[in-house]
């Protein structure tokens, strides 16, 4: 038996300890965008720390201006270098009466079909997934007593949150973290049969909009009508960003975003995609965005707006005819091939600008701007990695567009020069950012099996 | 001393009780519209009913499907009887960080001038204003042994929250209701200095939409531009509801709104109004309504269509990128003359209708409807009470339009047959609905001293 198969021998071996490891960390309420879980964060990174310590990596949990960075080394191995990054923090759980049981309690659930799922805030994004990456640097480590290649491991706890600190920190240990290449565990499988290395991403720009008009609220039926509803603005600039074709109306929104290659618009239209599938599975059935663009199109290659919260006025239950002092908004932009983030978000903001009354306010807040990433798929490390996934799941893997934007993987293009291979085991159906978030228990193990396959053939 | 004189000299001797009185009731957080607050409201209609009790009024707080409706008789009296309504329940009191003190604990504050105010939910509406009458009935029997005239009390507990059961209750009770003329005080001064008597009320229409999309929330990211964004389709909704010249969309909403006419338009073009101190007193300074319309003709004459609440999405702090499944909006009609809520209401189901996408829903709860009403000021008992006010504040008093809607005096009109006095003393500033609510004390003796003189007014 080579070393490869011991090791994955191993993995499947100790599979139960490793999801006690998982279930422990999922656990923690790393929510990084309420200041109410701050310790909570602070108590993850601690976590990963001592975890990655107990492994044999150098590691630490280091302060940041926000959450605490983890930083673990384990270069005792030679050949090319790799730097993989994963996050620790969560999303936000509400609304927390649609989960069916604890966001923080993970719980193994089996399906109708006999498959098992991992329940937890954060069991695929990304908890689940960075852990699969662990799990199989220690198999590597207690198996042949060292790694395959030197391994920087890099865990963010503010991705879900704008990830302000992540750039300086980048740039202040840029000679620490550069290696060869980078991995990342945060995206998605083509299907629960198929791996896939996402090879272009999309950008994001993150705005918040705040419009206050009166300096208190008021009374609609004494000020209805002469006074100022925020509400009715904020309707105004949300329904204008969005023509009647789907198109985002910002002048100069679409400046460096190209017609898709030919050839490659040819290979997406013969994947195996069915849009009434990729609907139905969530109860929709019409196509929301752009005239005369497939589906894997708008979400892949076209640049998107979409209102993630807005509020303005009483929500609760029952009816207060209240004019409210201020409503507000939440807007992202993705973002795709040479579109510049900060260009897009001086457009809207002059966009919003120009339909603010004179006697009313706005704020803006910025939540994170990052621009669309492509990555060289002909690249031997690319290749390699194809074929480890490929062997494992006994498919072929695809390589294939993503709709999200993992911030990291252009900084580190930028500030590191680094090339991303960008290997997840996620799935469609894992409702991240939803309730009852999954990841499949597949995923879970497989995970960790591909992982000590790519550290093998890295080094091959 | 006439019996009058006494009696007004019995208030002003009292007055401190009076207030201990009003601020044992303003302590009880009947908040209508919200469950939770049930047995709070029921608490205040028992408190209302033994303190009426107390003064010789057969008194009981009375069950109806949602909170009780108090009704108390005094008619030892002969002449012409008078029915008095007024409302116990009060508006929710969110954002609560923007109080200055917890609003049900009340308190007097004095402002620089010396001047001093009663600050709390529900200190002007509507349990200041309706504790002047029942103060006035007090010193009345205190000092006359009886009323003026035969009196009847009825206090609702869901004029904040859509008054569902009140319509069916004077139906039911209308030959133990139904008075000579009706008296309600629930509306404001013309100014500080300056009484009035509002003859014109507008009408409402209340309506939620709940606009469903996925079955779940989603990941912008992933569905972002193909999966409908309920947050969209409502802000479009919302913006569509008024055109560039601030004028109502649906179709048919102006039908039965003539123009005003045209020497009462006279009439308040010559009233000491100055729209930019009205809009300069909550910050703001440009009329946002019906181009060509005076800031009167706005809030006195004209419909209105206002968004009071809406949300959709994630509203913490931070950023999520969420499409979510569900976005909703609250909104309210105002109505004058003979437009006919019933036909707005399906005038605007079928605007939203035709707004939906074909694989969303729509879910519409009806939060209250009434008619706009117009009294007649000729009539001797209007008369007789404006001289009564103007006798008591040393100023003639006005008769006005009111902006906001008193659905009660529409039903006390078409159900029991009966014109209705609006003789309130709230002020503009009294931030009703709103945070840091407040009654001026002054409002609050003088309108102890006003009805002591409308009902000698009524009995001459």
């Amino acid at each position: 038996m080579d070393k490869l198969d011991a090791v994955l021998a191993r993995i499947d071996a100790n599979a139960d300890a490793a999801l006690e490891r998982l279930f422990a960390v999922l656990r923690i309420r790393s929510i990084s965008t309420d200041p109410a879980f701050a310790a909570d964060c602070k108590a993850c990174a601690d976590w990963h720390a001592a975890d990655l310590a107990s492994i044999g990596f150098e590691a630490s949990a280091r302060p940041t201006a926000g959450h605490p960075i983890v930083v673990a080394h384990d270069r005792s191995a030679t050949g090319p270098s790799a730097l993989f990054y994963g996050h620790y923090d969560v999303q936000p759980v509400d609304p927390l009466d649609l989960w069916d049981h604890d966001p923080f309690e993970p719980k193994i659930e089996t399906r109708p079909d006999g498959s098992k799922v991992i329940r937890a805030r954060g069991a695929a994004d990304d908890k689940g997934q960075l852990m699969t990456f662990v799990e199989a640097c220690r198999a590597w480590k207690e198996v042949a007593g060292a790694l395959p290649v030197p391994i920087t491991i890099l865990l963010e706890g503010e991705e879900e949150s704008g990830g302000a600190n992540l750039p300086g920190f980048l740039e202040a240990n840029a000679a620490e973290l550069k290696a060869d290449i980078g991995l990342i565990c945060d995206t998605n499988m083509w299907d629960a049969a198929t791996p896939a290395i996402t090879t272009m991403l999309r950008g994001l720009v993150g705005e918040e909009i705040i419009v206050t008009a009166a300096d208190r609220d008021l009374h609609s039926g004494f000020y209805g009508s002469a006074a100022t509803n925020p509400n009715h603005v904020v309707a105004r600039i949300l329904a204008d960003l969005r023509d009647a074709d789907g198109r985002v109306t910002l002048p100069g929104f679409y400046d460096g975003v190209p017609e898709l290659d030919p050839a490659l618009k040819k290979q997406w239209d013969a994947l195996p995609f069915d849009p009434k599938h990729f609907l139905g599975a969530v109860g929709l059935s019409v196509p929301a965005g752009e005239k005369g663009r497939s589906v894997l199109e708008m979400t892949w290659s076209r640049p998107t707006c979409e209102v993630n919260g807005m509020g303005g006025g009483y929500q609760g239950d029952g009816f207060k005819t209240v004019i409210p002092s201020k409503a507000s908004a939440k807007i992202s932009f993705r973002l795709v091939f040479d579109q510049d983030p900060h260009k897009v978000r001086e457009a809207f903001r002059a966009f919003v600008r120009a339909r603010i009354p004179a006697d009313c306010k706005v704020e803006f807040l910025e939540h994170g701007a990052g621009r669309a990433i492509r990555f060289p798929i002909e690249d031997p490390a690319f290749q390699k990695a194809r074929q480890a996934l490929t062997d494992e799941w006994g498919r072929e893997a695809f390589f294939i567009g993503g709709g999200g934007s993992i911030p990291v993987t252009h900084m580190l293009k930028t500030s590191l020069g680094m090339d991303v291979i960008l290997a997840g085991f996620g799935l469609e159906d894992d409702r991240i950012h939803s309730p009852n978030e999954k990841y499949d228990l597949q995923s879970f193990r497989k995970g960790m099996r591909s992982w000590a396959r790519i550290l093998a053939a890295l080094a091959s």
